[in-house]
């Protein structure tokens, strides 16, 4: 348990655009910004931390089965992914690593069709509506967990 | 306002099939030939006209985020992905660029889950039902808006 | 086919109330105006337009049935009755007059009982979100179809 | 019970049209034709028979009342209305004159939203898929309970 | 069509009871009573009926298929079968002999779970609510369509 | 505000046959005379009070865009509109005219397709189950609001 | 009918927040004030009118126990309850005392939830919408009645 | 900013009950011993934090009315009243005070009717599935936000 | 009342297998032991109790009409045709005798189809959960009642 | 297995004005008189019985809490919080004593709200529609399980 | 495992009339023929294939019951009662036999009622769309299981 | 029909997965072998069967579109697209080659949204459940069909 604690984050759709429109919504951080920090925090705190992001499926599940024995934990945003897709559950599923789902914003106070999460009821945890800071929230948990 | 208008159309999967099969039923124009007539037609009528098809949805969205500041309209047929793609709405949402929605054949006439659009309640305008021609009335509804 | 094509445009319940309250929501102008304006690109294309509103749907389904084998198209809004009217419904294909369906603004932005239309799987197509161009549109369509 | 009994047919919104457009389908009868035999049935079986066919709710509403205290049954087939109509329904409760509903086609056959009525948990009973002949029947059948 | 016509009656579960019990309700004939009057009016009207009743749903199936070009028509009173068994269904729809559904009472005013029937929509036609006379209805209904 | 308050009082299908019959369970007053002491009640409040009923969903429509820019508040018992008619909730929302919407009846202990109004969510407040009365009650209620 | 009319009014969890907080939305009265008036007017007219608040639904509860046989009517705004307490509905059974259901906001214009209530059904009338002097007008409804 | 920060802590029904029964399941530790961690955690934080649990709705509503004006933040979890309170939502709103949503378990692995939160939508933020660091974890995201 | 009570135990479909397969799920008596003691309670208290096992509907429905003024009390079981058979209920209400429900199982902590039972709501009472004692209990209930 | 069993017998809300009102519907016993000839009947089967009504859902849940390792068997008629209470439901597991679930009268014949239960899934057995004697019968499954 | 092997087929009502009508649809052969072929294939690959078809549940049930501990394998086509019998799934888990579903045509090409299955979920493995080659597809599977 | 058949097998997401994980579970082989011994089979029948998997809804519809006129049939397992690809199945529509839809494990004993397949009403067969063995049993029943 004093090895280094590797964790992969996962970003989905549509978050790359993060900091680039509506800084007074969304905040005024790039994802790039907001995964530098936690790289350092997570550094600081002995966890290996690698991100990706993208706006593809295949590409996201593809990553997912790359991590399989080489990750101990996963934090992924699935963002419109979490609505929609059973192919990354399923990803998920089928390299067994335990993972909390995060999202930036109050999923609750959107549309209902933001309500319904393929992830949730195989997560660790979950996360809503803490902003990037969510992602620190995350890490502390698997941290808090070892 | 007399400035060139720049206009994006988007093809959603399948599309590329236009014309290879069944011409009695969607018409004998292959997706080349309409979307030619169509430049042609916006060129006339004072418009930068840009298309891309893809059968993949990332890239989609990639373009989309391409599009942001470069594109005043998008023009888009969804295809399949209008019944099950929240990634693509979002990415639509996350450049703020006004879009109309179009659809070659009526989906209403056609199997009930094709009933629901995740594009519908945040498009401008939507059209269905009118074949290829369906692509001119959104470029003249944009011109017409103008 | 050079044979001047007979349109009968149909308005629903309170369209003739349009611009004359709310104008930077619905727009200036009167129906009066709106069909004024149609009448005239009409007459331009070599189209014999007429048009009638109504409040009452018994009046409504009367204009249809007389416009039985003498009117090559239809183009209705048929607004609150979209909705709730099977007759109106069942008028149009009493008569067999193909006909396209027009809603001003985007009915997908509005109240879920107005996401249902009665007339939807039986037109040739629909639009919706346009405005009063909308109906320019449908004319247009007809025309490109003939 | 020897006294002459007293009926009134109501049609509802369209039967104007039958015997005027697909035969085939339909029959070449007119609603003036079918009611001109049942009329004739009904002379010939002591029951003073009147008739009145109208594509407004509100002049069927009215018949309705007028009929109270003055009519013994009603038959009423009330086409599209049959799906929509809580008016006409409350107008034949409002008067309690009993009534047969009856229907041309097998409604079971035909779109989903036909499958309901407003008027059969509250009718003597009803008859569907018959054509012409359901009129006949239900004075049978009135006749019958006599 | 001079032929004589071959009629089938067939009674579902528990109608064996008719006439037993609260003949303020049901009415005070059995269901024999009422298939001898029934046999009597097909005798004078050309018609040769046979009747069958069963509380086993594989006896009235086999019965059907033993009708199997015996009989032109069916007229089926399914009672409690009319919205559990597709398998009745289905030996009306292997043998293809047209059939007429009949059910005492207005199955509108009782029990939610008796609005749907497995039966109607492949009946050639429906009659409810008119007690014992729905048989002979059903008979004058063939007969008028012969 | 001492200006002479100008109020309508609209009432839907069925209610002109009030005091008709069954006045141990609807009262023995008919709605003339529901009105005229409604009318007397008004006068004495320095109320101008107006009423109209009609069987008619285009008249009761018709009568409400009169009523644009004339009359300061509208009492609408809808009848059996109130569960069918979106046409009747748009002409009150096309002229802005603030509405209590008023049932005789306690409408939540009648059939369930009565428990939904078109109404309710727009009106200024709901009333149901005081007979006569309410309308009396809805009046005070804007006079109180004044 | 010339003794004193003894009415309770209840009203249910956070009504004592009333005036506290947002008195442009909910008027800066507080509960307390709004029954200090309801009790005069009530004197005024020789009714006895006692009032409970209470957040607990045993409390609630409770007083409606030890007002049998001891109050002629109840007026009562559940509020939260509305949508919840099915143990608030049997005390009121219980009790067999007629009441009044009062809401101070348009329930319809609010949460889905809260468009159900477990007392309408049961309650003599209802009425929401009219703020603070909805209790005033329950009670103008009891003395009418009387 | 640098004024002590004022925190209540909120545990809904049977939290009382933690750390008595099956500790291999919820832990060993009793909601005493958690809060007790937490106070020094929120001491070391210049946090003043109090705490309230009760197996009563009526007194959690009393503890946020009395937490008006004197609290900044509140951490809840309503344990079972999650699914059912809506008048600890109301109580919530009624002071106005911003809120995290904390869950032990991960709610979306229990029972469906788990899976509706009548507090979500209302909520700062949700946590979910980290067991009694989720506490923690809101304080933190508090802290992080100020 | 001191006339020796009959009561008929029916039992459905599968339950001749009992005993037979895994004892320790369903106890080690087989039917025949459990209906044997039954039987002797049965004497032991003046009750004259037969019974009747079947995996056949209709055998089921001929002994319940058998029955018919010949027993006074039934105890069912009607095993998987709880949830299917209609024509079971209305053989029960066919001949009027009051009936108990009795499940071995407790039904709720099985499949979604197996919570809904055809026969509860025209049962006396309902008992499940209980394992071969139920039938003992219902029969006590009964002679409770006598 | 001789040691003296202990029982708790809990009742929920209105259930103490049980006997007070409509003795004819509910009997004229009341609950006191009910649970004392239950107390004697346990007392000579050598069973410790202890009895809880409350109108409070936490005071219910309190009595749970206190049963803890005291109490060997809970029969709970939940009353009202059947359909509402998750908070008792979780309060009866959090205390793993295992019970049995008792309605006085059908459940199933009362409104629809009323056919869910929040306890059946979990309880060892459950049982509506005996009256009072279901305590009793309650009782003996106990001791029959012993 | 070189024992022969003991399959069981069993067939549903109407089955029988394979190959009696409309051989362009379910092609030529009886069941008779079928299931000689099918016997033959068996014979050859050392199965001892036995074969039922009966238009009864009971029958069939009976038949399962008789195969326990004397049949290894069944091969079902439960044909209408796939969505009908839960008495014929219970008779399936009673005798602990694993099981292959087959139907013969792809049943989610047909009604709707056609796509829910009382078997699937606890069969081994379900084939449909394949006709009579089904079978022994089932068996195929069967036997590579071995 | 001598020629050689041209066969594809297309698999879904997370297939790749395959005997990587869970042995005792999904068996050992991984997807590589189970294809390679397919293909030995194939080739022993006189069949040209190529393989492609893919995580990429995009590629597997773009390597459908290029098996349009070069393949004559093929054998799809969608895995997780089974539940959320309108687009793949739109690509198998737009090239019309008859499929085969093959699903390893029994998708009606998991969750509830794997019970829906948007393949299976246009698939001419469905097989699931079989294992590694279900692919040869699809190509066995293609075969067979030719």
């Amino acid at each position: 348990m004093t090895a280094r604690l590797r964790v992969l984050v996962l970003n989905g759709p549509n978050l790359n655009m993060l900091g680039k429109r509506e800084p007074e919504i969304y905040g005024a951080q790039t994802l790039a910004e907001i995964m530098q920090h936690l790289t350092q925090y997570a550094d600081s705190n002995n966890v290996a931390l690698t991100h990706f992001q993208s706006n593809s499926e295949a590409e996201l599940i593809s990553t997912i089965h790359s991590a399989f024995e080489q990750v101990d934990f996963i934090i992924i945003n699935p963002a419109a992914f979490t609505h929609t897709s059973v192919a990354l559950r399923d990803a998920l599923l089928s390299v067994a690593i335990p993972f909390v789902e995060v999202h930036l914003t109050n999923i609750y106070q959107r549309e209902a069709f933001r309500h319904h999460s393929y992830f949730s009821d195989v997560a660790k945890g979950v996360l809503c509506g803490f902003g990037a800071n969510g992602y620190k929230m995350a890490l502390d948990a698997i941290l808090a967990d070892r």
